[in-house]
């Protein structure tokens, strides 16, 4: 059993369509992933009491996130970092780089206009996709019993 | 005597601002940095063969690239990651990660007006500066000689 | 499913408060913890011979209980560290040190009037909670299953 | 050359005596340590903007005081952890589980009406002193020439 | 249970004739491999686009190809490494490297005649072996249940 | 479940003791161990080929041991390491350095006419226990559910 | 400083054209190998006694010659690896394993006739130069101070 | 410039042996070791107080000479590791397990007629010497400058 994690934009259903592609196939993957809802993620911290600082809010909450997200990461086999053609995305480069540190292998999804910017990124990664299908095909590959 | 990374933004003249007022201070701290040349960064693999293919030129130079950084990283005691108010710099976000990993700390050095998508990447900083001089006067407190 | 280490004051009921609160909500959680029988705790060596010094009798026992408790902070995804009001609770603040050189997440519980001497444990912390009721919040979102 | 680095109370002149009895006896040892000004500490993080939360000062500046200790732990191989008659020292006992946590020794140094209280700090060290010259014996003793 | 990994030639049956004879023996072992279809090895790549450079063919199937051998690599408890008769057998080479820098136990699977040759990769084995029959044996041996 | 590792004599039935105590007790402990059939152990290599030289026959079946106590001892939590009156039982005293540098805990089970020998294993265990059933008591301590 | 282990191919000159190369330019590198001469190499053992069986000939040499080269290779910031046209050369392959698996980055140098047996070792490589020259303008690159 | 960490044996000159032959031919080699004034060693804890108990007494001086010989072996780049033909000698084979453990590579020096005891000291070993004249003959092989 492989486990996967799937970092990165969270505004497009390629989570949804890998995971269906390797449930469809019948892969010994699981998945696992930051929690995905935005508004749920920013306010991951406000249970611990409001904070007058959008700094420290967003702080609080980023620390929470961490947990979850560190230990996924480092039970992870492999890791999908997803790029998209919006926003600042910080948080997939800097999943990118905490996977390198480690030596957990990940495959980048991203389109061909932005492979300029993400040539560090791209140049640890040990693949470089640009569809979901790519990913699932990439999977039944190095999940395949012999 | 400090080692200290300079990641990040390379269009303005912050690394020396930081080193000249480390130099000014007397620290005990050594700076190293990335190739900061920009076309020379982009040309770091091409005495290796040229590529018809912009994706492996950009990769080619990456890697060799890495070589560089991940050593220096990987030696530093600290570093200072510098996020501008232009272009993608995954680059710096994908180093902050790579510290986080290793355990090496890190301080942000940026705008306010970016807080919101630098929220991970500042959550596993250990300090978050806005100008240079802020810099160097957290530099001139960790190396008091007591 | 999420191994979580409770570490710190055993003189209120705060373990089970976490514990009942997990399993109402029906979490993907273990909880796992030093013996927190106070007399049991102090006795852990004598069954190894008795001592006539005072120090090597809590000398004994402390390792006796290390092994226990290295072993379990080691397997833990996540620890929660405890402190009251009453008593020194070095060990508490012992495992939060060792936890922070593991790279273990782990959250305090305490109330307000302690921060000041807390802010180191607190600064490696990944959040502060002051009830049992907010660690088991944080336990919910950590653990969602999307 | 040995790095010993004095971990712990600040308000008594410990550090002094065990510097200078190691400069009298000739001995191959250098010292370091947190910045031992209680305000200067406080205050480590003011530089980078005043907040309006005690919880957020201690914070920013527990984090930057964590940048010099820990690098100056992880450097040294041998710790020195004192606990003096006062005050809560949490951050005393936290440094002593971040050293058992990476396999650096460290030696206590502190009266024995606090040994029940702190067994499990001693239990995981490599002796109890009770006195700054005992620990000068120590280093006489631990870097021998012969 | 025991995790064994089959690295190296391809061309015979020897993989087969140690998962059979240890299923025979009844013996706690789960076998892994590289994918052994030498054209699918080949076009690993192949699904993330085509390449009009022979070695940028080479290297994208070869890292597709490395997600799965260092997973399995880093999970196994001993590797069986294999060298045939023909061909450069590098990368059989590269995983015996590979386990000796992890601390992975492994055993080579060779005739006599290039013993000369494979010194430096049988000195960091912990035993060589002939026949696929002496490797069945020493599993039987280190899987005894006493 | 926790994982327990049995070195050392293999002259007594001190192993019998501690499965049957373990097993009376219902705790959940799982042992392992070398194998502990003198003269099988001595001809662990011969399957490979008989030696002239018995310094290279012994080479060989210590080899062909170590994949087996390597690989359990990374596995226990815990190692019980045991010294009789008769013979060097070295292989025991390199055990325990073993854990000791992996920060595997160990207890020694040895009689007291051997405890200045027996110094520096000693130093580095978590404990001293003189009978089986000693070991037993601490395993059913170690292992309490709350 | 950099430190760059020199590994592989003994039969022709690389070795002095890139030491020279850099010595020419000025370079802060200093380089190790391996005993480069075949003969004191494969002889490495025999002041520990002669041996009769060439098996044990070959593997007492090769242990001896592994304190050598693994230690230097820890010790190395940048290894290159050079593959000739001649021979097995499965210790260059061996060497490349080893780095790759600490996370040393690896320079190979070999010409491109080879590109595909060695496409596992250069797929976890950093660069493939052609050349001892190209070598060298890397290392310019890589130690450029700005 | 090695490192060389001398175990084992205090009764005869073997370590004052090995320095002179490496201090004659001039070798890039500095020389470590335990306190090796038995006494002295004995007493390593005593400056701390005295103990009732012998069991205690050496358990300190124990743990004060392990603050030494852990972190020489933990610095040392080789470790030779000495038996001779009286006494135990546990710590000598605990040394070997501690290096065997961490990757460092030790040569044993001791006589024939211990082989079989020794066997799986041996088998961790990287060569076997019988004289101190062939530790020098390694060291002069292993610190060649081509």
């Amino acid at each position: 059993m492989w486990q996967v994690y799937l970092s990165g934009e969270i505004h497009t259903d390629w989570r949804d369509q890998i995971i269906s592609g390797a449930d469809q196939r019948g892969l010994p993957v699981t998945f696992s992933s930051a929690v995905t809802d935005h508004e749920a993620s920013d306010a991951a911290g406000d249970s611990l009491g409001k904070e007058a600082s959008p700094f420290w809010r967003d702080h609080k909450s980023a620390k929470v996130n961490a947990i979850r997200t560190k230990t996924l990461i480092e039970q992870c086999d492999l890791a999908i970092i997803r790029f998209g053609d919006k926003y600042k995305q910080w948080n997939a480069a800097f999943d990118a780089g905490y996977c390198a540190a480690l030596g957990t292998p990940y495959i980048t999804l991203h389109d061909a206009d932005i492979v300029h910017p993400l040539k560090e990124v791209d140049g640890s990664a040990m693949a470089w996709a640009q569809t979901p299908e790519q990913v699932v095909e990439l999977l039944v590959y190095l999940t395949l019993q012999q």
